[in-house]
């Protein structure tokens, strides 16, 4: 017998996501791509992270950063994330922080946490993909969040079919949309929480990164001041520090409820025993010196490659193709006509353009929705995405013309 | 409903590593500890992690160091990792590697892999606690892998309850009891294996550090010169880089055939993404400088202290206890006598003498054999073990008399 025959049940169906195998292909110089979704590796703090490592590795604090070290992670970390939530309204202690991995690792916790097979997640339509690979796992069922209308609960809590453990949402510039919620979506996605009696998972990865309009609170934010306490909140937010400082070294973060971080620990403990010591105490360095006034640099960069992109699209994108206006994040999401697949673009726009994207059907928990694509814009300088959205367009173009 | 009521069925019973809860209370000086099983930081190699840091953050190398990386794994690290295998007699190549957060992350993702709730594991009694930690996420029954005699297959598949997915096993110098397996014992391993035809899991965490006698081969170097081909065992080897060079970094690998490590890398993908890339270039470059003369260096300092242990412990045990010889590794394993309580001798130890270790117990999947206890030589100097194990034999012939 085949070992492959021995794998668990949840391992079926598993396959590589479509993004990550994409980005394999990609390295072509002569192709411009707006399928990543990953930061602009020039505008690293460098500097910073080579004087934090440096002084982590001195003779008087290797013997720590080189150590095992406690699941929860790094407490002067730890400080910092509960002093860089509160300029957002959420009031927490160490004790109500996690370290991990990148958020996606507190994804596949909260999976973990909450899910026995059969579960059902609400999750936006589309969503995260790599939200749904975690949750995957776990084998639950998915159904929609529809932010836009009041959802009767019941009617949900029906359509689901299985028990209702929690929704998962970005509420700033979400992947792949970009698109915000405002503060009467935020409420409502609340009051479902309250009705359902269920748990939140509050994405907050692109949260710091807004170009234009006003801040607006997290859920966690919003749902602490209805109810006082952090601990009587069932918000779970995850942050990351992947979007404004670097992703290489895998750190993010969890706030929620002591008695939800208290399990996640120990979960952590027995999945990984703790995120690596040097990459936290590295990390605390470089937010503590420059976090704000970098993140400052990336909103200017970043946003004028939004801005760019979107004066592109205004220009060379045929009629009956709509796009979101983000306000801040890495992607601008295309809904092309009916019957234009956005796989079979991709192809085509590789052979003929040298033009890439991701297809938008991957982001769909069913599938659905084929003729979406979405546009990275963190990565390509603005004569790129010039360039690239002329290409995208003549390719629209010769597809619209052949349906 | 508070969240707690909405936590996955296989949070139940889950509670924090006595371990690392010890851990946190072992920091007043006055106590000499047994209870660790962490290396000696003042022996790592600070100064080539430095120079590597350095050098990983300088102006080329910082865009990749800092950046998203494959879910596989750092390539270098991988072909590194290969030609070390290849003198254990492992012959692979670099697709048939993962790297992981430490190789307790590989037991997550093998637990992942193989077991639906219900699942047997077969491991040794006592085994690593933080396996069957790491194995409890998933609701597996455990049955006992009895390597001293040539069990019945089919007996073990009766008595184990469910479908028996794999063996789990560290066959050098194992946590909890410093004891390797002989190439019989080996042997008999794998023809169990092939027999109720499931998979084993290799934990070669130790495997560096023999400080004594002649090296053995891993079981998938076994395996693999009975069958010729890697992608054809059924082996899995878990290693791991925090014995020997350090562990804060959590670098850690898998070898196996390619099916499963292909599997393993989506499993991946969907958990963490990747591990950090910064760290597996760091552990690349350290590694290729000076991985086998600074393990040369470990071998002799803790072997010099597992001399002194072995030689307090005969000094100084009054009769009726009896303990394991190891050739290498951290730890010692006792067997008290009957009705002696590990863990009450610990309260009786630390109260009364100031000197700690792990009870017994919690390395058995059931909680059997209370009367055993766990000794770590590699982190307390020769004159600390002398100390500490007169302590110990004065508190166990207190807890005999009063009997």
């Amino acid at each position: 017998m085949p070992l492959t025959d021995l794998f668990a049940t949840r391992t079926e169906g598993m396959k590589a996501s479509e993004i990550r195998e994409l980005l394999k292909l990609l390295d072509q110089p002569e192709v411009i791509s707006f399928a990543g979704g990953i930061p602009d590796p020039t505008l690293f703090p460098r500097e910073a992270y080579q004087r934090a490592m440096i002084d982590c590795t001195g003779s008087t604090e290797a013997a720590s950063a080189l150590q095992y070290a406690p699941s929860e992670g790094y407490l002067p970390l730890r400080q910092w994330i509960a002093r860089y939530m509160a300029q957002y309204g959420v009031i927490c202690g160490a004790d109500n922080i996690l370290i991990t991995a990148g958020s996606q690792q507190a994804l596949d916790y909260l999976g973990k946490l909450f899910l026995d097979a059969g579960d059902t997640v609400l999750v936006g339509w589309p969503t995260y993909l790599g939200a749904l690979g975690a949750f995957n796992a776990y084998q639950p069922r998915y159904d929609r969040l529809d932010v836009a209308t009041n959802q009767p609960p019941a009617a949900l809590q029906d359509a689901a079919g299985g028990r209702v453990k929690f929704s998962y949402l970005s509420p700033d510039f979400a992947n792949p949309t970009g698109v915000s919620l405002d503060l009467a979506e935020r409420g409502r996605i609340l009051d479902l929480a309250d009705a359902l009696d269920i748990a939140v998972v509050e994405d907050g990865a692109y949260q710091a990164l807004r170009y234009s309009g006003d801040r607006l609170p997290p859920l966690l934010a919003i749902e602490q001041a209805r109810k006082g306490d952090i601990d009587a909140c069932r918000t779970i937010y995850c942050g990351s520090f992947s979007k404004t400082l670097a992703p290489g070294l895998r750190v993010g973060w969890v706030v929620a409820a002591r008695p939800v971080i208290g399990q996640m620990v120990l979960l952590k403990q027995a999945a990984d025993l703790q995120t690596a010591t040097l990459n936290q105490m590295v990390t605390a360095r470089v937010a503590e010196e420059l976090f704000e006034p970098h993140v400052e640099q990336l909103r200017a960069v970043y946003g004028a490659r939004l801005k760019a992109m979107l004066a592109a699209l205004d220009r060379h994108m045929p009629d009956g193709v709509r796009w979101t206006r983000p306000e801040g994040g890495m992607f601008v999401w295309c809904q092309l006509p009916e019957g234009i697949d956005g796989a079979d673009l991709l192809a085509q726009a590789l052979a003929t353009e040298k033009v890439a994207f991701v297809p938008g059907g991957a982001f769909f928990a069913d599938g659905s929705n084929r003729n979406t694509l979405r546009l990275n814009f963190s990565m390509p300088n603005e004569a790129q995405i010039e360039e690239g959205i002329t290409r995208l367009g003549r390719t629209l173009r010769v597809a619209m013309a052949a349906r």
